[in-house]
């Protein structure tokens, strides 16, 4: 690996672990390029051109991988006959990420960065939307799958429901960073947020419009 | 109100709205007491003696309203005979909530300083126990309404419930403030989490424990 792509990697990493454990506002490009053991201040420039291009870039480093693994998911749920099944919309849509989680045990901030940062990017930006695929497939069959709702209703449900998983996953993550006590193991809390998330998606409805 | 009483409310005033937008990591004292228009850097030792200090009477001077809030719903929820009723249980925990947001639409932080500084925060602490009583009643409730689940399990789901619902609302919060475009409405988005919230601690159960 060249230097140069080290060097863009090392940047990308303590970008999301210091977003993730300060948000947007807590971090400047110096902060970054020191933690990523630059002297020099413009780093961050040379290789993003802003931190608009450094936020994209982490985003696409790691949804194009959670992108793949969706996309197996969601072709066994379609192969299987399975579309309509909110439950197994919902694990295709969030395994991926636990399983990221799950498999970098000491050291994940990816949680924590999407928790805190997502709310203030554009996803809909073409070199984001190009990596979210799956994500896209696995809300419209969502949509299909509650076709008792309302679409309004359905998309609002959808979209509080995976803001409030990864909030959650957040949570676990900042938890175990600390070494503080979780009421249940990581697999333990996906197991029950999947039973909650479906069970969230087809509560009854009330007024809400 | 004395010229103290004013330093001690401006200065918990503004280290909510920094804390909301930047985390426990992002803020120093320094810029507490800047913000609360003190030249001088000691403002926060003086009059809360340390940052763990400071963070207790956040939460004091914002739970105690609360409290006494929910006490009130939860009141007419057991005097009408509903409580074992999951949806009154879970509206008594939230609309206290979300009705202070509602009545500060212009500047509220509380949403998201709950989010990011209630994972690092002890509880148990005596001084912020005795403003959770409302809390804690309708958390032992809600425990005995889902009586056909485990206790563990129970917990575990209002544990995560509440945790989401919270950041549900830092999430509405905080578009609110950058002027961002929301899904629904205020009152749509608490409608809705509120029937989320029911289907999520009523859904089927799976394997987790």
């Amino acid at each position: 690996m060249s230097s140069a792509v080290d060097s863009r990697q090392a940047l990308l990493e303590a970008a999301e672990q210091l977003y993730a454990a300060r948000g947007l506002e807590g971090v400047s490009m110096r902060d970054i390029a020191a933690a990523a053991g630059h002297r020099n201040n413009s780093a961050v420039q040379y290789h993003f051109g802003s931190r608009e291009g450094l936020l994209r870039a982490i985003f696409r480093f790691r949804m194009r991988t959670i992108n793949e693994v969706r996309r197996a998911y969601l072709d066994n749920v379609v192969g299987a006959g399975r579309e309509g099944d909110v439950r197994a919309l919902v694990e295709a849509e969030i395994r991926p990420l636990t399983e990221f989680l799950a498999e970098t045990p000491d050291g994940s901030y990816y949680a924590r960065f999407l928790a805190r940062v997502s709310p203030s990017v554009d996803f809909t930006l073409p070199e984001l939307s190009e990596v979210q695929g799956a994500g896209r497939e696995i809300v419209q069959r969502l949509i299909g799958a509650l076709g008792h709702l309302p679409r309004r209703v359905a998309l609002t449900r959808i979209d509080l429901m995976f803001n409030m998983i990864i909030s959650a996953l957040a949570l676990v993550e900042q938890r175990r960073a600390e070494g503080r006590p979780q009421l249940s193991s990581l697999d333990d809390t996906v197991d029950h947020l999947i039973d909650m998330a479906v069970g969230a998606l087809l509560a009854d409805r009330t007024g809400a419009s």
